[in-house]
């Protein structure tokens, strides 16, 4: 257990050879380099309540060999390195603690190619979602993982992103099949090929899924993809309480109804959504359901469904397989985030995120609610139901100091309840500088087996430094 | 990278050292510890063609402080461990080829807490999927993975096994939700809470599940379960070429139908089953399907899939949901392993396992079978299309040097073609030390990668030497 990375200090990085770093970098790439003010200001600036740390430049890449020679430098120099996508990242991910350079992989943003029959495509880091499916829209092929922001790839890679539908098609975890990394050390592996499972060796696919621009700089990406739906359709239905409507998802879920999307609004979310959108639902608990299949398949599981919520409560259960009908169900949940804002348009928006088991979903949600209410803050709550994992959209006066500790404390307490309840501190955004001091709660020990992955694989500490871990 | 396990080799551990171990061992344990030259073959006889090397002593565990006790002293004289479970391990994972220890992990069979609104079981690795499958039966829960064997959970973790119905409910890779795990320092540490889906940090979950027993010792295991069907249809296909019925498998897959289990035989295989089962089979390739959903549904998906292999030229589709008639249907495929071993009795069944892309299945097929009659090797194939894995059985004289030298050299070809078409040497089998020679051509310098893992988990190779890469 000797040398282990037990934390980041600046101590770890020479000021002086981080400037010769950068200064070779930008003789190296020419116009593809910027320090100017503004451009790191973007590459730090991130929809978070972390405070901007800038980093020292910025390079575009647009190879692998760029991401190698940039690596390599580094490496030499002791230099961090910041892997940035689109910038959707809520937890401090792009953040410079210790300067060094941001490696922005936007311009690496090719869709190399659609293997039509093996439901595959590879594609380069810097292509976004929307790109994606824009582009498979002819092939009847889609790519499901929706994290709501038009993330990169590369970005939803690095923080095991999942969203709405992730109860039927799983997270990013799922459906990365392989992965090119450039190494901290500068050599270029391939973790696997395109078999869609494997048994040969160490699944380093997974290890890099999820690892937050620690490990290595993803520079193309095999992932699985799926039919489009023949049918898809959507649904609404209020409850009487929180714990009625979690009841209906788990028993939905056990009696085998292939759900696309289960997703639940708490009352100050559906307040706000009417109050926006104009609307009148209920003010009640809500779940908005999808669901994909055929005709007769979809209603088949929306009529089944509609048995289930009824049994718990459920009114005014209304579901659609016309796509303007279903769009106009669901148009509380594409209006959550602009309601939100709405509430306290002054304020930030700080999204913050934990997964429990779905049987706790609903005390946590509950002692979540009142927990805000003792202490006087604002946080509709949207649910991933399905997965168990939920949003509190906590709306803060950045400038003011006493709100800024209440929120601290209230994430303190979320995490760590829902630690408590043998769940997660993050079910999706990731770690980054915000949830690190949870890791030791919530793993306790394991965090020690990280850091040895960590040290391993990046013994000069150059890549992202200061997340994931304390 | 200096430092980097390279390689075993005998120097490795000291064999007076190992004696001293096996002493205290003894001391420790007393009647859990056996060196008895029958229980000591029993736990390297397993359904493989690799030679025996026998391990020091056995310990049957009984809790997770009896590994840590076990895994304690072999640290200190630097001693070898190899995991045991069931022994339905194919490429010699449980040999000892430098001596040691091998610690069986059937006493630790205690299921231990069924999570019934979560659809989760918490485990001990000595329990086997039938006997979960028993326990859980009242609950209308069912755990899905069916690797052939009645193997163990912990092995099946251990070498990310799968089989039939992986199509559609994955590998244990995806059905694994935590372990808890002895490390090769003697920690315990738990590799996630019970949420469905986490962001915390790396997935030390996946890293475990198909590392072999290389990186530490599994005592717990959390998995996902799933509601029991209401309905399950089956069905059965004749093509006039292998070509034919892949192509039906791609097509089923891209138009979505949820397909259970979608098995593929050969020719030989066939002709295999209608001699020891005396059916009248077409001899021609034959796909069987399975579909679990409602009445309806099960329906729709059958009719769906006959529509499709018919467009394929598919001949006598026939499909049932009533259980005794499918199970007829699918005699052919229970029957699969015994009508092999009825082409030769007096001959010795080696089964090996490669996995390529779904649409290179028909001509990795295809060659294979071409190399088999060109080399006169006789090798019934079965395939979980679905995922492009296939197995051939192959019928070989264990005592003819002639024939143990060609079925070494065809081993060799298939893996190479699997490679060569982008799969894998193993989609469901584990490297073990059949397969080492295969790890580098399939994965290049991501061999050193995993080598970089195992070294900084295990610098003093004890954990299952020998398996895994060279």
């Amino acid at each position: 257990m000797d040398g282990i990375v037990s934390s980041w200090s600046s101590e770890d990085y020479d000021k002086k050879n981080i400037e010769l770093c950068v200064q070779e970098i930008k003789e190296e790439f020419g116009q593809q380099f910027s320090n100017s003010k503004s451009i790191l200001e973007q590459h730090t600036h991130t929809m978070t309540i972390h405070e901007s740390e800038l980093p020292d430049g910025v390079v575009f890449v647009e190879s692998k060999e760029d991401v190698q020679k940039v690596v390599k430098i580094c490496k030499k120099y002791k230099c961090p390195i910041i892997p940035f996508g689109i910038g959707s990242s809520f937890e401090g991910h792009l953040n410079a603690p210790y300067g060094g350079i941001s490696i922005d992989m936007n311009n690496m943003n090719k869709i190399l190619k659609v293997y039509q029959d093996d439901l595959l495509v590879v594609v380069q880091p810097g292509v976004t979602r929307e790109q994606l499916n824009t582009h498979l829209r002819d092939t009847g092929l889609f790519f499901p993982i929706d994290p709501g922001a038009n993330a990169s790839i590369g970005g939803m890679a690095a923080t095991r992103a999942s969203g709405t539908n992730a109860v039927r098609y799983g997270t990013m975890k799922d459906n990365v099949i392989a992965l090119e990394v450039v190494m901290p050390d500068g050599q270029i592996i391939k973790t696997a090929n395109k078999a869609r499972k494997s048994s040969a060796g160490y699944d380093l696919t997974r290890l890099m899924v999820g690892s937050e621009g620690t490990l290595g700089i993803t520079t193309e990406i095999t992932l699985k993809l799926y039919g489009i739906p023949e049918v898809i359709a959507g649904g609404r239905v209020s409850f009487p309480t929180v714990k009625d409507a979690t009841d209906t998802v788990i028993m939905t879920i056990q009696a085998g109804i292939p759900v696309a999307r289960i997703e639940f609004m708490d009352l100050a979310q559906v307040k706000a959504v009417n109050n926006y959108s104009k609307t009148n639902l209920p003010e009640a608990p809500l779940l908005l359901v999808e669901f994909h299949g055929s005709e007769s398949s979809v209603k088949e599981q929306s009529e089944l469904f509609g048995e289930i919520s009824s049994d718990f409560g459920g009114a005014d259960f209304e579901w659609t397989s016309n796509n303007e009908e279903r769009n106009k169900l669901w148009k509380a949940r594409h209006d959550a985030y602009w309601s939100c804002r709405a509430v306290r348009p002054e304020a930030s928006l700080y999204s913050t995120d934990v997964c429990v088991p779905i049987s706790k979903l609903s005390d946590c949600i509950t002692e979540t609610i009142e927990d805000m209410e003792k202490n006087e803050l604002i946080g509709p709550i949207v649910s991933h139901a399905g997965d168990g994992n939920f949003h509190v959209a906590l709306l803060i006066d950045k400038n003011n100091k006493n709100e800024l500790d209440k929120l601290d404390s209230f994430l303190t307490r979320i995490s760590e309840r829902a630690i408590r309840m043998d769940g997660t501190c993050t079910g999706e955004h990731g770690v980054g500088q915000g949830k690190r001091k949870y890791m030791l709660k919530e793993l306790g020990n394991a965090v020690d087996i990280m850091k040895q992955v960590k040290n391993a694989f990046d013994p000069n500490k150059i890549m992202n430094p200061g997340k994931l871990f304390l």
